[in-house]
């Protein structure tokens, strides 16, 4: 079968999961979809992913790792807090604004119920990256009050999760060919949290 | 049957057909399902409902309504417009926080395709929501230009869809229990956002 040597990487039938749910609904694809898509015999798919649920759980995983090596990874070096938060939500922005990747990183959000322990380790590594964004807004907000008078009505919690909705709520309406491109919407939202969290 | 002249209400079903999409999933629940949950026989169910995608369609036109009826509808009469955006960021999250409307508002996010015509009129009023906020807050700008010094580099738009992404994401991560209470959440998502678009 010289289409499967074509199917060379779990990725690539990840990312195809990925738009096959999207369109269609998780619980409306089954694997016998993912696999024609594919082109792939339904044993070949299997022999990648045992389940449907281990391909839900694997793209979430990969959009995890995804946000560790072109967000978390690149700002961990920044030494100025602002800049290190200015750095996070570009590129937390570009990579939900990216073709390539959103349709991975969309799943994070389907609420499907997974097997307890799976959902456990996607959590998980979710609370960590909340953690970094509030742990950043409070170096943010803290060096910001040794400079100027702020107020800091908005603590560090509630600011970071306001960031994570607007970042993540774009893909529900954003259309690259609208009137608010990437290239304008990255600033916009920046300062606004920055407004926000210096007010 | 008597148990079947309890459920008086179109209501009662949507909210219950709500409650199932939401834990179970809308494709993975069947109309059976629906009509087990409320111990309605499916002939019960169908007298009121046709389908599941209509179930869907009415679930969200419900929501459409309870935002008109209990956010649209009481802030338009506020002179002010910052007093109005206040009642508007408030309302919108009191519904968004309420146990009682949660599941119906959250199946407005659904994106199972439903038959063009219905996800065009759903659209809409989304739309018109979308819009009623954008000039909201430009009016907001403009009052707090002519008073004091802002700079308005975020544009009403890009502020509404943010504000829309932070409310509407609140379903994603809020517990009731948890230490960001909704009494402490509405006034700082509300000082973030006055403190972003008047930056």
């Amino acid at each position: 079968m010289p289409r499967e040597t074509l199917v060379d990487s779990r990725q690539e039938i990840l990312r195809t999961a990925a738009r096959l749910f999207q369109q269609r609904g998780y619980d409306a694809t089954s694997m016998n979809d993912v696999a024609a898509a594919l082109k792939l015999s339904k044993g070949g798919l299997y022999h990648h992913f045992q389940s449907k649920d281990e391909i839900l759980f694997e793209i979430m995983n990969h959009a995890m790792e995804i946000t560790q090596e072109r967000v978390l990874g690149p700002v961990r070096g920044i030494a100025d807090p602002e800049e290190r938060l200015r750095a996070l939500i570009r590129r937390h922005m570009e990579v939900v604004l990216s073709p390539r990747d959103r349709e991975i990183t969309v799943m994070l959000h389907e609420n499907h119920p997974l097997p307890p322990a799976l959902r456990k380790r996607i959590n998980q590594r979710k609370k960590e990256y909340i953690h970094f964004v509030e742990g950043l807004i409070a170096e943010v907000q803290t060096k910001s009050q040794r400079t100027r008078q702020t107020k800091g009505a908005v603590s560090p919690r509630a600011a970071a999760f306001a960031l994570l909705g607007m970042i993540n709520w774009i893909y529900q309406w954003y259309k690259p060919e609208g009137e608010l491109q990437a290239i304008n919407l990255i600033p916009q939202f920046t300062e606004l949290l920055f407004g926000g969290i210096l007010a």
